[in-house]
């Protein structure tokens, strides 16, 4: 990875901010080391559980037409973002389809998703941390009674794979009564932060993904880039304290929209609170060039952008040039003229884009939510706003 | 459509801002009779134009598996929104389906439109007013050589049509010369202005849409909505004057994202200009409560959401209630508890949502639009800061 941080961003850094942010290297650190939650930071999975997973993602890929995976939030967005990243873009794949249920409470997408899976060969993954999520609760009681219909209790068995806490919730109970397949997701490791758990690597596993070398490069990006993560940081938190307060995060790769979404989430959930925080958006260009263009060029002064470029892909051969070579030039040019625009770009670019450097990618991303949040001096692994809609929603809800 | 623009809002409006933006509805009135680009308040299309477009559509609906729609900005969102909101989530059409390219430069996602469009009967309508967007030009060319490959010219012309300027630019002199069907985008309509022109009805009415019932309630809409779409106007502009400088447009509904993307070109590029205007983002909920909702209820106080609700849906029993009484009590629930976390939204209730409501909704978002960008004293039809990227891209591909 490839990062270009200064290019189109020094004019708008007062550096004396930024010094001042970066002296807070090793406070930093400590205050990192202080929080429980940092599971994800070293051996967030063990050697006898990614060889679980192997197995059972095998066993479901043998058969199964559709994998039917029952995730919201950071149990959803992680292996979404992973799978759309090496998803053909017209022809589904013929076996084992991934697809995702629980990820809203519209009941017409419920219908439809019943509907679809009515005479497949589905197997289903129910994931959710602490057991309780509602719009997962009420997808897997839809699903079971779909189930019912078709198979034995002793049938149903064979075809749902629970992911959970290791003791305590209504999920483990249920799976430990009935004899699922079950995989745990370590306590000290929160939702967005759980793409290296069985929540984000069965889902990706049965998708025919290379888990093996992404853990790799999710293992090895510690070493490899702390210090470009809390440069990274250092600058978010300085154009935040000069009021830019939106990160636009982009891709001239349509594939990377997902990955855009579960940034998102990574930022906006660990950064967004005590009324502060950088607010997350994300848009594909050129697309949306020819939507937001015109606002990232010229609007109220509020935004700073993140590119994450690819720089190999197909060869199309185009008049005196490649296609690849000329989307490569235009998110230069773009970064130059969104300059010129007062809107400032990093730019990270990816040489080789596979799995492994998947995992580069969002550890990096993990690195810097953390750091940032830090800087930001809120804690970054908690989300006491979300308590918020969920406790008027049961009131209301009964 | 109900508007609810006051149960979740009223404690975050400066009455006085308010009433004072109210009182310049004459002057707004006049001030938008006077641009030439307003083709879209009134019989923006034809009888006769209408009845070629069913007619092509038929023809292209007998035989095509695939209607590749070579579009991008207005030449693209407004159709993808609107076939969107009306397609399954899980199972693709049969015949015939319709999907887009021009829409980026991943050599990627054009090397995979090449061989998905290789063996099947495939008719390709190429939207460009200006008849010069790179991206159009580049996707056609490669699109062009392909069918090469198969078809004889003669064979050709019956699978390209062309919705272009009447009489300019390379596009129309390209129809012009080798006979392609063509259709004509007017010159007093622009881009994001343009889905009740042929650049969206085409491609709408290919996906088997009722585009008669759609134009009904877009053309009734100006005396229905005009009140409405005046009193939003000047809800966002006074939040806007309160520092409130991005609005989330919501739905809870997943087959909505696309409209959202068609909100925010119409508003970014309508607003997005002289250093100001209201960014726009969107979100898609439940599912984003669960990524985002942790800012939205105590983030950067920079926000407020416009709710798009739809009130009729599948039933789907649940416990002593079904999922559509569900959805919409969590809407009711998330409001009141983003109100309390300071963010204030307006609510939207459609009823009943067919191709009729659709039309209604998109006039009375365009409306909106037109008249919020005049109390914001900017130019809301012009796109100037389009031209800065594009003549910098210029420059560096030579």
């Amino acid at each position: 990875m490839n990062f270009d941080f200064s290019t189109y961003m020094e004019s708008f850094i007062d550096r004396k901010t930024y010094e001042e942010f970066f002296s807070k290297k090793e406070s930093v650190l400590e205050k990192l080391k202080s929080y429980d939650m940092t599971g994800w930071i070293e051996n967030s999975i063990s050697k006898e559980e990614v060889n679980k997973i192997k197995e059972v993602s095998a066993k479901v890929r043998e058969h199964a037409d559709v994998f039917l995976v029952l995730g919201i939030g950071g149990s959803y967005l992680g292996s979404k973002a992973v799978i759309e990243a090496f998803s053909p873009y017209f022809k589904k794949m013929k076996k084992t389809e991934v697809i995702f249920g629980g990820i809203n409470m519209s009941s017409e997408y419920l219908k439809q998703l019943l509907d679809y899976i009515e005479d497949k060969d589905v197997v289903v993954n129910v994931i959710s941390k602490s057991g309780t999520t509602m719009e997962i609760s009420v997808a897997f009681d839809l699903v079971y009674k779909k189930l019912s219909e078709r198979f034995s209790e002793e049938e149903i068995k064979e075809r749902i794979i629970v992911t959970t806490d290791k003791e305590e919730g209504k999920l483990r109970k249920l799976a430990d009564l009935k004899g699922y397949t079950s995989f745990e997701i370590p306590r000290n490791i929160g939702g967005r932060f759980s793409v290296s758990t069985p929540a984000g690597l069965l889902p990706i596993s049965v998708a025919g993904i290379n888990i093996d070398t992404f853990l790799e490069g999710y293992n090895n990006a510690l070493l490899k880039y702390i210090d470009k993560a809390f440069v990274y940081a250092c600058i978010r938190n300085t154009l935040y304290k000069e009021n830019r307060c939106v990160e636009n995060f982009v891709s001239y790769e349509p594939k990377l929209s997902y990955f855009n979404e579960w940034l998102k989430q990574l930022f906006g959930e660990s950064e967004g609170k005590d009324n502060k925080g950088i607010l997350p958006t994300s848009t594909i260009y050129t697309r949306d060039l020819h939507s937001l263009g015109q606002y990232m060029q010229s609007g109220k002064e509020i935004l700073f952008e993140t590119v994450i470029r690819l720089e190999e892909s197909e060869i199309i051969n185009y008049q005196n040039s490649d296609i690849n070579k000329m989307n490569f030039i235009i998110s230069e040019s773009v970064a130059t003229a969104h300059r010129e625009g007062h809107t400032p770009s990093n730019i990270i670019t990816l040489s080789h884009f596979d799995s492994k450097t998947m995992g580069e990618l969002i550890y990096f991303f993990l690195l810097s939510a953390a750091f940032s949040g830090i800087l930001l001096e809120v804690n970054p692994f908690d989300q006491p706003g979300v308590e918020a809609y969920k406790s008027e929603v049961k009131k209301n809800l009964g």
